[in-house]
Formats: structure tokens, sequence, C-alpha cells
């Protein structure tokens, strides 16, 4: 069966493979499969065709068959269930991979999410520069804590899973930031997981259609 | 095997049920599993032993022989594997039941967070007033959004599942709130699963020790 993703047309980190269709690109790359890509416009994501596929109008989806679901990391964690190679087959161990997948979107995405929203709705306010520093410091204390987690090892936890695509991807947000650089092992986390093949194939993919609607 | 999870000593929400061993507790109601509970002060989160159950120093924890998890969304996610009756058994139907535990986390919950915070983080700011209106109207878009979802269905996706015990646990928090009751359809939503046996089981222990706390 074909699996068909959305993602945008004309993203707007410019080819920075920050949107959330990196991670299901990512994972599907990691576990072998090809997909399509249906592009969808900012406009369209909130229109009748697109909210029968996400009533909460975002990108991306996946559909496959009769299946159809939205939210990145609902996608990876079918895909890691659907397909070997993303999910431990110890019941414990995949049970913690879950758990820092959940982790990741749950509690070191908010305070980063929030960090691009100071950046974009706030531009302008006299307070901005106030509130980054109260988000940058919820950010410091997530990165404190994951980064003493994280010590020496490569990945989350034991072997690479479906919890490192979700939260390199999210970390990925602060690259070149003064306050990821201050985590010297979790720089080092991001740029094991960029130097996977699977990870540099998604990247060309989405930075391809990046390319093709700037020119 | 006990099950043994942890909780405030002495929670900010004053008893409301707004803390997230609720969702653990709830859970645990739904599926008829028995389960102990140690209480953990604010400063205990931060301290070593703590942090061995969860580096991210939050509750609730979840302790089964030797599987120890964190985060709400996952622990709730192993009950639902773990025990019958808060997962369709039908591949697709299970796989847009943790879609929506997905959504709740990464795509309601955060805007709703960040209104708890403008209200004690940013309380005597200038300027938090203007924040709010900013933070009350990305919860709006989430509550039509979803309010349109779920029309006059019971729950999220058929039966009761999981993922309704993650999005009502998420809605709660605006309980009482003019945005909320703008949206009758979500306001009979929370009632009704409130209504439910083991969501009044879970309420009460909870409470419990908030009014153990209190005398």
């Amino acid at each position: 069966m074909t699996i068909t993703i959305t993602a945008f047309e004309s993203s707007p980190d410019r080819g920075r493979g920050l949107a959330r269709d990196m991670r299901v690109r990512w994972a599907l790359e990691e576990v072998g499969q090809p997909y399509e890509v249906r592009l969808v416009s900012f406009a369209a994501m909130k229109q009748p065709a697109h909210l029968a596929l996400n009533p909460l109008g975002q990108i991306p989806t996946y559909e496959e068959g009769d299946l159809t679901l939205f939210e990145s990391g609902a996608i990876v964690f079918h895909i890691a269930e659907r397909f070997p190679g993303l999910l431990p087959t110890d019941a414990n161990a995949r049970a913690r991979a879950v758990m820092w997948m959940f982790a990741a979107l749950s509690t070191v995405e908010p305070p980063i999410v929030d960090a691009d929203i100071v950046s974009y709705a706030e531009r302008g306010k006299s307070w901005q520069d106030e509130r980054r520093a109260m988000v940058n410091e919820r950010i410091r204390v997530r990165l404190s804590e994951l980064s003493a987690h994280l010590g020496d090892a490569d990945w989350l936890d034991g072997a690479f899973s479906a919890a490192d695509i979700i939260m390199v991807h999210t970390l990925r947000r602060l690259e070149g930031s003064a306050l990821l650089e201050d985590y010297p092992n979790l720089v080092a986390y991001i740029a094991r997981a960029e130097a996977r093949p699977a990870y540099q194939r998604a990247f060309a993919a989405q930075r391809a259609v990046w390319e093709a609607a700037a020119t």
C-alpha cells in the first residue's frame, strides 16, 4: 500500500527541515519505506479537504490504505510499530522508548516552541526580551536535565529509536543558539543523528521542496 | 506485581485533580488495577532519588517490577497496552486512539499550560493581560477545532479510550473559564467523563491527599 504524507508547500523554515514532516520522512527512511508527498499551503491546511484528514489543521498527515493519521508523534510511533527498526523488542525497553517520545513532545518541546512564538508573534513588543529570557530559562532547565541524563551515551536509552528521532528534531530548533551550545553532549547527540544516512535522505527530500518553491 | 506511582505531597492545584498523577490514577481505576502512591515534595522531585526515576524531575512516575516509567502520556499508554479496556482491538482504531493521545499532549495542552504560566509566572507584569489575550486566542483555535471534530459524539473516536483520559484531563484546566463555556459540547464531554465511576474514584483518591496535607 502506498504511504502518502502531507508537508508544507512553502515551509516557513526555508528548507531547514524544522517542520514536522521531517520527523515522518526520517522515520520512513530509517525503516526503508518509500512514500509520496502531497504539498499543502497554509490556507489549504484550514480548508475542508485537509481538515478531513486532520481536524486540527496541521501537517504532517499520513495515509496508508484506509488508515489516516495526524500528529507527527503518532505517525512516527505507528511507523515504528508497523516496520522493524525503530523500537526495541524487549517489552520494558520498548516502553521506555515510547516514554521518551512522550517526554520529547510533552516536556522538552513546549518551551522550545514557545521561544519561536516569542520570536514571531511577540516581535516588536516592548516586553519581547523579558519574555525571551523567561522562556530561555525554562528551556535551560530541560536541557540541563536532558544533558545529565544523556551523559556519554549515544542515544536516549540504549539503541537508536523513534524517541531519538523526535528528541533530536525537537532540539534542532535550537541549533546554533548559545543556549544549546552550553551542552556539548547535546550538540554531539544532534550531530550523531544528522550523520545517519536516513536523516540525510529525509533532509534532502524536504530541502528539495523548499528549493523548488523558492525558484 | 505492585504498581507504585508518585504524586505531589501538596499539590499546587489544592486538590482539584489537575496534577498529572490524576491521569494515571484514572487509567488504573478504569482497568481495575490497585496501586500504591509515594508522595514527593517539590524539593524532593529535583533530588537524586527521584531523578533516578525521572531525570526530568516531575511527577508522576510508575514502577512495576523492574520497569520504571515517567511522563503521564507514556504511563497511561503503558497501562492501556498492559490491561484491556482503554484501547480498541481493531488496529486502525487503536492507531487513532494513540493519535489522539499525542494530539492532546502535543497540540491541545501546550497553550493551555501556557495560560497557567501567564497566571503564575507573569503575575504583576505590565504585559500580563496582553499576553493572556494572545494565549487565549491560541487556545480558542484549538477548542474550535476540537469542538467541530467532536460534534455530537460522546468520545473522540468511537468508544471511550486512553485518549479521552488525556484530552479531558487537559481540558479540565479550563473548567469554569468563559473560554471553555463557548463550547457546550466540550463542557458536556468533560462532564460525561467526570461522571465515570473510575474518574470519581481517582478524583477522591487525589483529593484525600490534599485534604490530609491541608490539615
